[in-house]
Order: structure tokens, then C-alpha cells, then sequence
């Protein structure tokens, strides 16, 4: 197969549509806009078939992880339908009491081109994803696909120096990190802009130190931590319960525990700014909203060697220095 | 002996005044004025004691690491007299055929806190170094200091996570770079602002990937290759050369080689921007000129512990996975 040297990229951020079945709908319907005037890769962000369910601890959720390899059909299947490499991140069981928040990467002819498993796994205030995932065991090894090799990490990976490098060692040209992060509402606005940019920062100095391509998707959107909300107004909280079981594939899927947790923030207001970062740090797109967008761009394969051949890093690491890397701190 | 929370940081950025002793003599009255008003920290920028010489290959400057123990009697009695901690940048001549880009670190009595060899060391058009250092040998440690940890690295180090996060797991709290780097001025305008931003960005993303202060002190002003002009002009050159021997330092250093170099370029336009970004990658200073400047800044320590408290990074390091960073790639 002959490989293109210009990729079309699509980035698909949106909010969470009321139910788990009505978001999946809307997303395909996104990911068939993308395609109409050509995509050849299309990146969807974390956990997009539902909301963003870590802000409470909730056995209940373990439910939208039945749901795994029937959610890699319907998006194997739009792969195919649209001839696109598609990278998704789904909630995948593995075994009752063992989940992984799981990227599925899928080929253009619907094949899975491969998975992968977070490996770094969060838990602050309104990110309790140690209670729903357990760490991935798998490398850190790029996807190959027939655009090019994909590094796919997602969210919380995307503050780790080391996952960037690894993929870039194994050969990748693009990391693709589907994410979910957001401001708490409660939070000054000094502090909300030094967060984004914080979380553009890191990303922009992955693809700077290894001359890799570097995308991200944010969804977008305010989702209120329900926990929170069945505590401080059980009967509202009912109401929506009610209105959100319309969804088959969410089923039974939200009731919440009663149980207060402490430090817990109201909910999470989601900011979007997805992008694409080229091999020297330079923007090459970003949403323009903090709305649900296609992001479209043509990024160039080729400028990977340019900006390499420049700056050659890789020529030049210490390798024989670097072994106390695999140590927790060096004390 | 109690730390500080509050330190006063002076980065000192400047250009080539013509002849090493002047050069000197230039630093050290910048580092009193910077002294007068306090400060605990004075940083300087990369071989601050004369011209950025690896423009070409040129045996007479190996003249230049034979004054390096006097350099060294010299900057610690500034440091001492200034009761500062003092970051330089020398030339070292370690023996025959053996030099390394060294930084070595006085402490307030003007003893010396510890010395770093450039660990990693480029080779690129105008930047010919690996003709001149040997690569360091030391392990990337921090230097105990009376105001903290500093993980000295040099320019080119600046560009490889590992370095940083090394410094970071040995315990430093502040990342120090002193640095000469530029534009060739034959380059377009677009060009060298992608490289300014991303020499920015990565060192802005080693601050957020690692909950430290970064500091990065670059020199300014536009220095020509001799060697070129050498070739261009003779005659010219040879007055350059008879001005260029007032130095006693530098005596007999400014005789220029003949031969020419492929892809040389005519100068480096130092581009200044030395900076203080926050453990946050919040910006907490920057050059507001590319000339003679000197920065000044009150970082407070107890940042780190804040922001790592909320973002916590260490905590979550796969370093079970970590192994092949110590690979040259993986293939």
C-alpha cells in the first residue's frame, strides 16, 4: 500500500446528548459529516458514548461496560461504511470486577487495527477513574495503520513525558489523545486559563520533543455531577433518572449511590479546545468553540523528517544515563 | 539552616562585549546591580564569558578552557562578596584533548555548590559542538544549594524530557538552562518564530510535566561567524583580529582557521527571551527586550507542593513500563 503523505484529519467534539444511545447517534452522524468531504482519519474524544460518569464513585456505571464489543460493531461498522481510520475510547470489560478505559482503533476497511488500554489513571476531586479502571498492562507501542503509526494515549497519559517518548521510540508519527478534562466551576478564572494552558502546554512540548504530530479531543459541555445533585434534591434527581432510562443501552444505568464524597465539585464544565500541534509545536488547527465542531485539517506527513533532520533529538539522548527513569524517585 | 519560601532570582542576559576580560567585567558589574537590590539567585547565561565560539571549528579557541580555574576564583568571589548563589557557564579543560561545557554553582560564601557537564550535545550548522565538548559523564543529579535544589542543565538539554524529569525524580525544584541560541538571520521571518515558540513551548511543558520552576537565561545580540567573514574579507578581519587582542584572556584565541564549511551560516542573531515559568507553566517572567537585561523575580517554593498536590503526576508514573526509554528505539 502506498502511503499518503497528506492525511485529511477530522477531530469530533461534542457534549453529552441525554443518553448514552442518543450521543452514539449524534456521533455517527458527526463522523458521516467528516467523511462527506473526505477524511481519511477521525478522532473521537474520551468515553464518547456516554457522559462522563468518574465525577462519583457508582457501581452502576460497571453496566455501560456490557456494552463494549457491541459499541466496537456499530463502529467498526462506520469505519468501513465511510472508509475512515476511526480512533474511538470505549468502557471495556474484561472480566466482571476488571475495566479498562479502552481506545479501539479501527482500520478503514472496519478491521480492528488495534487497542489500547490507559495506562496512567487519575483520581482527584470529580475524577475518580481508579474506582472504574484498573491500569493498563499493555506497552506503550504505536498502532500501525495504513495512514501511518498512531501512538494513541489517552487523557490523563497526556501529562506523562515518558508515555510520549516510548510511542515516539516505537515509531510513531501522530499521539492521539482522546480526552475529558475540564474546569470546575468553582475555580477562579486565573486559575481555569492557567489549566488549559497547562494542558495545551504539556501537549505542545511532547511534539516539539519528539517532531510528532500531537492530537487531541476534548468534549465540551457542562455535566453536573448527579451524586451531588441526588443528595442536595432527590426528587429532581428522579425525574431526570426517569427521563434518561428512554436509552436501551444506558439501561438502569443511573441510579446513583447515596453516599457523600468529600471534596466532591458540582460538576464539570468540559473545554473543548481540540487540536492538532505539528512536529515543531506549531498549531496547525483548534476549535473555535467550546460548542460540539469538526475540527478539519491536512496535516503533512513529510515535515515529521524536516523538522528532524533540524533538530535531530533523537540522535543525540543519553541513553546510558537514562535507567533511573523506571525509578519512583531517586532518593 | 532555614530555607527560604520566598527566593529572589536575577537572570542576567547579555551580549559579547568584544574580548573576553571586558565581557567579564561587563557580567560582574551586572551581577552587583542585580545584588543591590537583593537577591538570593543570579543565573547566567550559556559560556557568558565570551562569543558564542562554535559557530566553527577552530582548534585556537581550546586557548579559551585554560582560564577556567581562574574563571572559577573570579565568580567565586563575586558570589561571595554579593552573597549569592551564583549559576556560571565555563569553558572547562578538564585535559589535553578533553573539554566539556561546564556550569558550575557557588554557593553564598562563593564556595562551589557543584559543577554539571553538558550532557547533551548538538552538532548542527553554526552550532558545532561536538567539536569542541566532550559529552558530560555526570549523573543528571540536582545541586544542593541554601535556597533549594537546582537541577542545572545546559541549552541543548533543554530539548530532552528525560534530563528534566531526571532532575525532578533526584529532587529539583528548580530547572536551570543557561543558553545561547538564535536565528540565522537568512531565515524567514515565520520560520523563526516557530523555532522561538517551541524552544518556549518545550521548556514550558518540562515545567508542567514536572512541577518545577524553569529557568532559561539566553544571550542577545548578533554575533558573526569570523570564520565566513574571514574568507569573504581578509583584510578586515585581521583589524578585527588586532582590536579583538587587547584581551589578555583571549590572547591569541582570534586567529581563524581557512577552510570552509558546508551549510555555514553567516551569524547567529541571539534571541534573548530568557524566562521564569512556574510549576504550573505559568509564566512568572520573561526578557521584555532582546538586549542587556536583567529579569528579576520572587518565585515561592511552597508553589510546587500546591501544584502537585492537584495535578499529582509522580504519583501515577507506570515506571514498570518505563524500561525501553533506555533504548536507542524500539525496532
Amino acid at each position: 500500500m502506498i502511503r499518503k503523505n497528506n492525511i485529511q484529519v477530522a477531530l469530533i467534539q461534542h457534549s453529552f446528548k441525554q443518553t448514552k444511545e442518543k450521543t452514539i447517534e449524534y456521533t455517527l452522524e458527526m463522523i458521516r459529516q467528516a467523511a462527506i468531504n473526505g477524511a481519511d482519519l477521525v478522532v473521537l474524544q474520551e468515553l464518547h458514548t456516554s457522559e462522563y460518569f468518574c465525577q462519583s464513585e457508582n457501581v452502576d456505571f460497571f453496566k455501560y461496560a456490557e456494552s463494549f464489543e457491541n459499541e466496537i460493531e456499530i463502529f467498526s461498522q462506520v469505519a468501513r461504511k465511510n472508509n475512515i481510520v476511526l480512533v474511538t475510547s470505549l468502557f471495556e470489560k474484561r472480566a466482571n470486577g476488571l475495566y479498562h478505559n479502552t481506545a479501539v482503533v479501527f482500520e478503514k476497511d472496519g478491521s480492528i487495527a488495534g487497542k489500547y488500554r490507559k495506562m496512567h489513571i487519575p483520581d482527584d476531586p470529580g475524577f475518580y477513574e481508579k474506582f472504574y479502571f484498573t491500569i493498563g498492562d499493555n506497552e506503550f507501542r504505536p498502532i500501525e495503520t495504513s495512514i501511518g503509526k498512531l501512538g494513541i494515549l489517552i487523557c490523563w497519559d497526556q501529562w506523562f513525558p515518558e508515555a510520549a517518548r516510548l510511542m515516539t521510540l516505537g515509531g510513531a508519527e501522530i499521539l492521539i489523545y482522546p480526552t475529558a478534562i475540564g474546569f470546575s466551576p468553582n475555580e477562579p478564572k486565573e486559575e481555569q486559563n492557567r489549566q488549559l494552558n497547562a494542558w495545551l502546554g504539556v501537549q505542545k512540548g511532547h511534539a516539539i520533543a519528539n517532531g510528532v504530530f500531537v492530537i487531541a479531543v476534548n468534549r465540551v459541555g457542562f455535566e453536573e455531577n448527579k451524586l451531588i445533585e441526588s443528595i442536595e434534591s432527590k426528587t429532581t434527581t428522579e425525574s431526570k433518572i426517569a427521563e434518561s432510562s428512554e436509552s436501551k443501552i444506558a439501561q438502569d444505568s443511573t441510579k446513583y449511590a447515596d453516599s457523600a464524597k468529600s471534596n466532591q465539585i458540582n460538576g464539570i464544565e468540559f473545554w473543548g479546545h481540540s487540536f492538532i500541534f505539528g512536529p515543531q509545536g506549531e498549531e496547525i488547527a483548534m476549535a473555535k468553540t467550546q460548542n460540539d465542531e469538526i475540527i478539519k485539517a491536512i496535516i503533512n506527513m513529510d515535515r515529521i523528517a524536516e523538522v528532524r533532520h533540524m533538530w535531530p533529538f533523537l540522535r543525540d539522548r543519553r541513553i546510558e544515563f537514562y535507567q533511573n527513569i523506571t525509578k519512583r524517585f531517586i532518593d
